[in-house]
């Protein structure tokens, strides 16, 4: 919600809706006890379309299965008392009684002394008979008789009629989901349809005028409508039938009457957006006019996803996300799903758990539960799990994450080498093959594609060039990109490698400094023509990169010790300069090549910077390094990173 | 399929089909080989109805997410070189541009030196600045100034451009299974619509004259198609679009055009049913004209599911499912399952596995691996595996176990006691809260309903009295449901219990002699009598119970030594008494009473069984077992055993 912002600076106004901050699990307690227990409402399918759903009533079976004695071999039907004593050395011959069944053949003749009825695999066992000769065991005594060859017990190949399910007994209970085992059962009484838990419908309403549904054209300084989508998913995924009613625009009364329609048509109603305070007031204005008893809980000691907001409107929940996408997924995941499953008739969600070891230390505020999103690498002793260090406004922060991990409420921290129990996002672990910490690069992407289309799991946690050596070092990865000048030795990388790594050469990037096409004021020159120029315009603001990077090393070069406006605009990535530059925040800053393409820049080249990698050694004969080493060799590994504007090593 | 049954007895002729057989391993080798590699078919759909399908190719970011440096709290921007020295002591003051950037509000002003722009959560940067001041560290000077009360680092509050996202970065590969997160990911990135696998159509065509549709009239002899239902179910639960086709009449040309238009319209062509070897013969013909290389593997050397056939016919896996339940879904679900996942651009389902021991020797023949069908309960020392004891012609052996171990072609049995691998079907094992081993009953599903529907997993497992006794004995169930009259003190159950074991009262079954209730011969008379009758007519035949049995005492005592006509049927359970008698395949047996009513019989009462409890001890206070107590002692659970025709003890 873009309301026109209004800073509130005094701190005691500000503060005060946060009075009402509940633990997260009172606010849990809370919200569940306003909805349950509640009466689901059921609806009847036939089977085919009751797949995943819960049965909202005990099933009992109408009948036997199977519904009669049956045959369970082709051969014949006779009276074992016939043929107990029976044997290759002493053959009984009996007369065929000219009736054959068939699978689907009511038998007509009973099977009297001294007779057999030839039967098929399936076929219901005649009145008199009660045993079944394999037809391997007879011999043809001309056309109307059999010599049997082996002795029969009562009984023998017959499944008798209820021996797989009972007229009678309890089939399946309500809650049970609808599998295709379930159904294998329902069909095999011939029940066509069952009563299932209506789905309950969601309504989801985005909020916000920065945002842009997918598919349209990004305007400036609006931004995609991710948790709409993200959350209409989910819903899915958890036994909700989703209803996406897009983004509402920002104004009150058009707000309260979608909400007010949504709510109507709806179980349940989840905002979501409002990434700013000032606007999260317009909703739960709102929805304290929607019904009773109105929210439940408004901000939740928890993080991610402090400005969680609860509510039951007249028995119906109405929730407001957080609008950070990774806030928004995990208390959606943490709070909302139990709820939505549990009107669906849905188990909980059973979550796998797995130990691991976090390898650096995390700060955690006292006083709310703290859930840390991690990536999962397998280490010498175990498995390693990695923060996110992106944030809870990242969307990747969740969705490239294997688990998150608590931090109870009275911990200020997780020390580094900290045994965690980390909860899994999917069923299973799927532990990377091929793990890459280090500096992150468009090109690594290029070289790992093979891998990928061949199934590995390459995983590339992007913690920087010092980042990744660190990891190299403790053996918590396979290879660590950097690019580091040594300006003693005037050389890249290989000073910086310790015992037990090698280096292994990547690629050239070409670095230099971006501008827009039709500034006039760079067209044309050298880089250092360049920085001279806007050094001399006072009007001229310049983007920098952070402390350490390697292209940080070239502009303060370039610089001399000037500190133009813009100086302690540092962003981290190549990508952010060239936005900066293309976004008018700056006119000039230090990228590559590539970068400065696909941004539309113009692009004065400077110095080639050195992407290798530091590869541990005791994990070189791995398969997917093995794999990965051969990738960067190939000939179309290479040509694909020279068609992508770097130079192979 | 049921072609009218001619038994070829002549051994020689009828193995020749087996000289074929393939181990399952080299069937599995040689099918996939015929399909794979192969181009998967791609089809593009908007990100909602992507939910589950695999991405066909690479997904490359188009844009930066964010695309823009935003501010991560409401505040101010401002130059961090401007607030460098600020604090509580030594607040700065800055004067507003009297701008205020809300989300989605591009800045049009840049900061300049000594001066703030207010801005919102998610609001862009504005240029100038480097750093947000959080609102709650300032103060309002005035309408057009502020106080800053603490200092900025560069970059304070700023998520960069990219940060989230890189432009050009691979964000989702080939393969990747689209779920809400990847959903998030490419929502955030303005991605509408994916290009993902096309799912697989697959055919199912049910054969076989005896089969009758779920919701249909079940003839004589006729038995509901289990095997189309569970097909279709699980063809849509691994990634298929499945079209069931019914079942088509027994009849080889209409067969072939039925086959023939269905494999032209789909990808893959599965046929179920055929239980009985002359029937697979057509479809095996039809098979061989429908396209090159025909079959590959006609019988595998597995339990169950030897009878299963593989085919290629011109690139389309053609597969014939055994005709028996359990074979056909077993085998489903291990030989045709990976060949539809793969072809819907699905990974290879993990099968997640636990340790359990075998309490019981289980046989295998040697020569062909074995699978058999497991449902897990808890002992003292970890899971128990016990066999499902009904075979492969019944439905329940596959659809209520809890997964399946392995016994290798060369062994000849798994000996009791053994440590076995269980494959679980679903990924977390759900071990039951109450397990329940013995003789079944359908009183007893009245009683554990209420436990049924608070969440509690019952299991039972139906062994018969003596198994039951014997598995609380090596304390692997919490009760064991008994009925074994004691000869020597004319009583039922106590004098069978042993140390450990307490008995608990359960309720009295009534049984008595049934009959069809228009036979005059039975109509009016004692028990007594009625046997009296039974034995003066040659063509009367009975239907005893099985060794063992506590019914077959009172019929042995009834009959006094006579063995009539039937006496050597001994199906193991009371509805098949009743099915008998009711099918005219006997005339009399002996059954209890509810059996008796639902069956539609007369029914002459003669005694009363009872039916108890053998609790181990050891057990007793466990949450379950005290629920089971106390929903038999209820008024609610005696009241629906009383309504059902038992008498609570």
């Amino acid at each position: 919600m873009s309301q026109p912002f209004t800073p509130k600076p005094n701190p005691s106004v500000e503060q005060d809706q946060f009075l009402t901050i509940l633990s997260r699990e009172e606010a849990i307690a809370r919200f569940e006890a306003a909805l349950f227990p509640r009466q689901l409402p059921s609806e009847t399918r036939l089977l085919a379309d009751a797949l995943g759903r819960a049965l909202a009533e005990d099933v009992v079976a109408p009948i036997d299965v199977p519904p009669f004695d049956r045959s369970n071999v082709d051969g014949f039907a006779v009276r074992s008392a016939d043929v107990a004593h029976a044997g290759e050395a002493a053959p009984v011959q009996l007369a065929l009684n000219g009736e054959t069944i068939s699978c689907g053949t009511a038998p007509t003749l009973p099977v009297l002394p001294g007779i057999a009825t030839a039967i098929a695999t399936g076929g219901p066992v005649p009145r008199g008979a009660d045993a079944i000769v394999m037809v391997e065991h007879t011999q043809p005594v001309g056309h109307d008789a059999i010599e049997v060859r082996r002795a029969a017990s009562p009984g023998q190949f017959v499944s008798y009629a209820g021996s797989d399910i009972a007229r009678g007994e309890a089939l399946l209970r309500a809650g049970a989901i609808v599998g295709s085992r379930e159904i294998g059962m329902l069909a095999a009484c011939g029940i066509a349809e069952v009563l299932v838990t209506r789905r309950p419908r969601v309504a989801i309403v985005s909020t916000g005028d920065e945002l842009v549904q997918p598919g349209e054209k990004l305007r400036p300084a609006a931004i995609y409508d991710t948790n709409g989508a993200i959350v209409t998913a989910a819903i899915a995924e958890n036994g909700g039938d989703a209803a996406f009613l897009g983004a509402i625009a920002d104004n009150e009364a058009m707000l309260e009457a979608a909400m007010r329609k949504a709510l109507a048509d709806s179980d349940m109603l989840v905002l979501s957006g409002g990434t700013s305070k000032g606007a999260g007031d317009v909703s739960h204005r709102i929805i304290a006019r929607l019904g009773k008893p109105g929210i439940i809980a408004h901000g939740v000691a928890l993080k991610p996803g402090k400005p969680l907001c609860l509510a039951v409107c007249d028995g119906k929940p109405v929730v407001i996300l957080p609008g950070f996408p990774t806030s928004a997924m995990f208390t959606f995941h943490d709070m909302i799903v139990p709820v939505l499953r549990r009107m669906a008739g849905l188990p909980p969600r059973s979550d796998a758990k797995v130990a691991a070891k976090v390898p650096v230390r995390i700060a955690s505020e006292l006083g709310r539960t703290e859930f840390v999103m991690v990536s999962l690498v397998e280490g010498a002793d175990g498995l390693i799990a990695y923060p996110s260090g992106k944030g809870s406004g990242a969307i990747t922060s969740f969705a490239q994450a294997d688990g998150f991990l608590k931090i109870e409420a009275l911990a200020d921290q997780l020390p580094a080498g900290s045994d965690a129990e980390v909860t899994l996002f999917t069923p299973h672990v799927r532990v990377p093959d091929l793990v890459i910490v280090g500096s992150h690069c468009t090109g690594l992407d290029l070289v790992t594609a093979p891998l990928a289309h061949a199934g590995l799991v390459v995983r590339s946690i992007a913690v920087g060039s010092l980042g990744g050596l660190a990891a190299a070092k403790r053996g918590e990865c396979d290879l660590a990109p950097i690019h580091l000048f040594d300006d003693k030795t005037g050389t890249y990388n290989a000073p910086y490698l310790a015992d037990g790594l090698e280096l292994v050469p990547g690629w050239r990037r070409m670095q230099g400094i971006v501008f827009r096409k039709d500034d006039a004021r760079f067209v044309g020159l050298s880089a250092e023509e360049a920085v001279r120029a806007a050094l001399a315009d006072p009007a001229c603001i310049m983007v920098n990169r952070n402390q350490g990077a390697g292209t940080r090393i070239l502009i303060d070069r370039l610089l001399g010790g000037h500190r133009p406006d813009g100086y302690w605009n540092q962003p981290r990535s190549h990508n952010a300069v060239a936005a900066a530059v293309a976004q008018h925040r700056a006119d000039w800053g230090m990228t590559i090549a590539p970068v400065a393409l696909a941004s539309g820049l113009g692009f004065i080249p400077l110095a080639e910077e050195h992407y290798d990698f530091a590869l541990v050694t005791a994990r070189k004969q791995r398969p997917a390094v093995q794999a990965f080493l051969d990738a960067l060799a190939s000939g179309e590994g290479r040509a694909a990173l020279t068609a992508a504007g770097f130079r192979p090593a």
